[in-house]
């Protein structure tokens, strides 16, 4: 079940905090580590600061974009220190964990907790691919968590949340009337549709988007779409392009 | 309140760690920091890690025995990993943080948490005296916490608790730019409108509608709509009908 969870790591500068967040993975439970542009990986630095946990090193996926480390994920959380001018709902630690593991049990699919660079975190474009704003509350006058420290916070809230539903996992079944969440590639599908949809219909103007796709993809990615709603839309995407056509 | 409790470091070797866990200390709101004979304080690497929780570095307070470091404390708490022939009454972090919490809530009293040595932890001696044994819980196979990373999680749930228990002082991100939500008649005028929409575009057939608005109504109410995108879905329905008309 732990084995489901993805922790993403995006353009870290420091291969030391690599191998902390590692030890700190290793130390509860977690195992698959990603790496998206890492500034220096493999590293003497990480190995040494991995402290035993160098299979979790062995074994990281290093990518060259968010996007492709986010394949096949169902749920997708972001965490961040900074507030954004298009807010996601936002979690703390806990009900992150909550999400997490809730997730997993219903639909056996894969989630992704992300991390952004040690200097300035996540970009907005990065936190709109995720559902959850993960924030963990800090001294307003000092927020600086180093990064390690922050996938320490989360992946022990992540075990505690498992230990305390551990005991009741064989018993819990998935339930029939809850169809599948899309994945990521399915959303990324459907907002590139919904764009050209737009465009088409001469709705958005490619030369002054203004913020409309990103309040859409707040709008939906809060939604959380099963996999049957992604084909209805896009059927109602088609008929709108179909239709346009015919002009 | 906060300022009741004292974090003590029981002779640390690497200087890293002094100054990780001052940066966690600050980012939680904790300032007493109590160091037992540290191996190299101060030394460069706290202070590089330290990360402007510098203040923390320049006011600790070092001590030649634990018993100093105590003095003047009614709760003590000591972290260790390891089991003990002769166990003390045994708590998590959230429980830790609960008896802290409330022991400087009945009698403003000063509390103490302590840390041992990177390599081996507290002896037998220093944590007979402590009032309770905290244990963070672990992978089994893999139950090494780094110093700073143990800290970390332990002065988060103090914080946790801290808020759940200030909510006045509580520093929750603002949700600023949140929008009103929608009201149920707008909802209703959205639904009516998406039908129509879906009807002139010939996708929704009256005579057969299937489920498709009772599956819409679904999907949208899932989330709490705002107003303003309220709006830009009409916005949109209203691009496509004009469209429409077109042709």
């Amino acid at each position: 079940m732990l084995n489901n969870i993805r922790i993403i790591l995006v353009a870290t500068t420091h291969p030391g905090n690599i191998g902390a967040a590692a030890r700190a993975m290793k130390a509860m439970k977690l195992a698959r580590l990603y790496l998206v542009r890492p500034k220096m990986f493999p590293h003497v630095d990480a190995t040494a600061r991995a402290a035993g946990a160098d299979d979790i090193l062995a074994t990281a996926k290093v990518t060259k974009s968010l996007e492709e480390a986010l394949s096949g994920c169902h749920l997708v959380v972001g965490a961040s220190a900074r507030t954004r001018d298009l807010p996601l709902s936002i979690v703390t630690p806990h009900q992150a964990a909550n999400k997490v593991i809730e997730t997993i049990q219903k639909v056996n699919s894969e989630v992704a907790i992300v991390f952004g660079r040690e200097s300035s975190g996540l970009t907005n474009e990065e936190l709109q691919l995720c559902h959850y704003h993960l924030h963990i509350p800090t001294n307003p006058d000092f927020s600086s968590l180093n990064l390690a420290a922050a996938v320490q916070v989360v992946v022990y809230e992540i075990m505690q949340v498992y230990l305390q539903t551990n005991s009741a996992e064989a018993t819990i079944l998935p339930s029939k009337d809850y169809d599948t969440p899309a994945t990521f590639e399915e959303m990324q599908l459907f907002y590139a549709h919904l764009q050209q949809a737009l465009i088409d219909i001469g709705y958005l103007n490619s030369d002054n988007p203004r913020k409309l796709m990103p309040r859409l993809r707040r709008l939906f990615n809060r939604i959380h779409l099963e996999h049957l709603e992604v084909n209805i839309l896009r059927g109602v995407l088609a008929a709108i392009q179909m239709n346009n056509d015919k002009k």
